[in-house]
């Protein structure tokens, strides 16, 4: 089973992937697909005619020429400009549009772009320490020999002690072609070690595929892990490639999928939303609604399910609502609740430097349903284990028998998850506690003693990282492969 | 010895005069008088000439009209002529730059409006009931029959149970004419009782006069409480009368007061700085910086002193520091340290409907020093008692023998400072404290256990409110008067 980097997430503090990705996902734009005639005229040219308007924009003027003038401090060139623009977006309430200005928008290309290019591993703060979760297929990380749960101490000689992930992450990547050198420190060696890779172009898979055989039955899953450029594409192949092997059922994850593209959300729709039905209706600010419809005359042959949490959200929710009400089920927990769409726009004489990120549409689902704070609901319920939600355990001081604390309780539940169990998860350490503890210690080499120090808690954690990567009790997979076959 | 507000400011949690000041102090704009061809150009017909200027209003033109014409929620009026406003003023991080919309500017002016019509009695919240803590001379509320500690229940038979003290506050004013009911607890009533009152117009006195005579001397006090339009008048009207009973010292109080009219400042300047020195600079936005000289040939006969505290700001300051750098005497404690002028300007097309209050100008002392979030320094150091800034008994529990609290603290404090010595303010309650207790019971007609209520940490609180509004222990004052003729 695929790596799930969304329940890492929920699991760990923070987890990033170094030469992937990043943080590009969160400032995608779900951007509307408009045919050439619906083309938004943005009326960067055109005097208004509205009274109200100018007299509005006559008074801004007043105001800035004002401060700028008359003001005792210093004042920057585009500081009332950007104080303007903020300040009329923050008048919107709406957490989605946004402004940046050039230099933020620099800083976010150049983040796009370092994005693809680094060492190809996914990381994440344990304990403390720069961890590798996974390195990334055919990378220079796997290439070099890099494991999941190496900790990487120092690069180029520069220790990471006391950065935050992301500053240890902008010291990891780097441009194609340049040596970077890792000091790493494995379990098992007694010395840490130092490994030399050559960063390279990263391959961005957003899907990924495998099939199981549900009764005799192949079944294929694809995983969308974000809506970017060459998702559509990727999903494509995708299916091309499980439909050639004859699956008789498909599974369609979306699970922590932020959303992202509307273009390449719609692409995918035209495989499964039959003519007579809107795929998707878009609704302007002005309350015209237009729908649009696929070419697609009937539905797949196979069954269809698919899988969404509450990190589900956007371009994956419009997948989910719409699979649903064609009538699929739609397995796991109620998804994020995102129903709008954003437009990037550039503005100011330098078009290419600073953007409002503005609400434009609302996106309604076949149905006409907004999902807007609410969410898609699954027509089958399914949540995780518990343990997958457990926070990390805090080992400030040693845990140990007769105390009570919540910490008790996080290690509680995450033992019974991995098997060990320990028969209450109230946070009451007591002999049946110290006793799982010990078994657990006994199995992994740690001294037993039936208290949960630093290394134990460590351990602990990474057994269950461990679990959840190889996907052995997903819940919600498990369910999403049964409802298709009943 | 006059009542002094600021002393209760410190003390109680709010204190408010009904029918009198109210929010009007704090939102006053500090002015800077100018000669006729100093008067600001505000460039509001003016085109400028400034490209940048130009590109970045285009700039805001474009963004106001794209959220305006494509946001998908609702957009009120002047919603993003007020969000840019105040966009571009929030980048200045300056607290005293400020916008007020016109609705904003209609209820400051209500609010003026109707703190000069009331009943005219100042009042506090004390245990969660209204509290008269002085009628003011000649009002209503003196007439009536309103005395010190007079608890307020009911107002036109509305209970202000729940209501905070500007709530309260709101349904006691009203206009003059107007008839109000008041049901008034009284210590010592077992029964609550109605008193009508007729609203008038409050007398405002800004300043405050009284003599007192020291060492033989006959020395006048004239106590500042704010900077208003009438100020400079009042407190010529005060000097003339004092240099008619030929006093022999003079000690100008501005404790509490939050400065007000630049105007208002430099008037009461002109009898006290000689010409040869600047009695004020004032530094505008360019760095340009104006001296103004008065008219005076010399100082004073009779030495003078001024007081301070940290809530003496701006006009107080200009005053405290110019009186000191011309050789006189302040007492006290250091200073707000406010050092700017704002300039209340009227915007938009009905121009006295919304209004950019705007730092114009630093203002600097005499020789020159900018102030500005340091304070003035007294010449001479002297603190109140450490009562006076002792904070409210809380009495959830009653407090008893054997305890150590926080509150204990504050009772020890306040307990030692009307004179029942309890040797220690560490908190803890000792047979010594019990005794102290037991002393204030006796006196003041309580149960005598020793045990601090509800009942008896409201009598304690009260003798101290008494003693600080009769000035007794006043050593702020005292220090004042003493160093005048050393």
């Amino acid at each position: 089973m695929t790596f799930k980097k969304r329940d890492l997430i929920l699991f760990l503090v923070i987890t990033f992937v170094i030469g992937f990705l990043g943080a590009y996902t969160g400032l995608k734009v779900l951007q509307p697909k408009l045919s050439k005639n619906e083309q938004i005229e943005i009326p960067f040219t055109k005097e208004s005619t509205d009274n109200q308007l100018n007299e509005n924009l006559q008074t801004i003027k007043e105001a800035y020429e004002l401060i700028d003038h008359h003001y005792i401090g210093d004042i920057e060139d585009d500081q009332l400009l950007e104080g303007a623009i903020q300040g009329m977006l923050e008048t919107l309430n709406d957490p989605y549009s946004s402004y940046m200005n050039a230099e933020a928008m620099k800083r976010f290309y150049e983040q796009i772009e370092s994005s693809f290019q680094g060492i190809g591993a996914e990381v994440s703060m344990v304990e403390g320490k720069v961890t590798i979760v996974a390195p990334i297929k055919d990378s220079p990380a796997e290439k070099a020999g890099l494991r999941p749960n190496d900790q990487i101490l120092k690069v180029d000689d520069e220790s990471l002690d006391g950065l935050d992930l992301n500053e240890a992450v902008e010291k990891i990547r780097g441009e194609k072609g340049s040596e970077v050198v890792l000091l790493v420190q494995r379990k098992g060696s007694s010395q840490p070690f130092e490994l030399t890779l050559v960063r390279d172009d990263i391959p961005i898979e957003t899907v990924l595929t495998e099939t199981e055989t549900v009764d005799g039955k192949k079944t294929g899953i694809i995983d969308i892990r974000t809506f970017s450029e060459t998702t559509s594409q990727e999903f494509e192949d995708a299916l091309d490639t499980l439909e050639e092997e004859d699956i008789e059922g498909l599974v369609i994850d979306v699970r922590g999928n932020p959303g992202g593209l509307l273009d390449s959300i719609e692409d995918i729709l035209q495989h499964f939303v039959p003519q007579d039905t809107p795929y998707l209706q878009i609704e302007d600010g002005q309350g015209k609604v237009d729908k649009y419809y696929t070419k697609l005359k009937e539905k797949k042959p196979y069954p269809i399910s698919v899988i969404i949490d509450e990190g589900s959200a956007s371009a994956s929710e419009i997948l989910a609502v719409a699979m649903k009400e064609i009538g699929y089920e739609v397995v796991g927990t109620t998804s994020f609740g995102k129903g709008t769409v954003q437009q990037a726009v550039p503005i100011g004489s330098n078009k290419d430097e600073s953007t409002i990120k503005l609400t434009f549409f609302k996106w309604l689902s076949p149905e006409g349903n907004w999902i807007n704070e609410v969410g898609v609901e699954p027509t089958v319920k399914q949540k995780q284990p518990e343990f997958f939600y457990a926070s990390p355990i805090q080992t400030e001081d040693v845990l140990q028998f007769d105390q009570t604390d919540e910490q008790i309780e996080n290690a509680q539940v995450m033992l019974t998850g991995i098997g060990y169990d320990t028969k209450r998860d109230d946070g009451y350490f007591d002999e049946q506690t110290e006793a799982a503890v010990k078994e657990f210690q006994q199995d992994h080499d740690l001294p037993v003693n039936g208290e949960i120090d630093e290394d134990t808690a460590y351990a602990i954690e990474m057994e269950v990282v461990e679990i959840i990567r190889d996907g052995k009790q997903d819940l919600q997979l498990e369910k999403a492969l049964e409802v298709l076959y009943q």
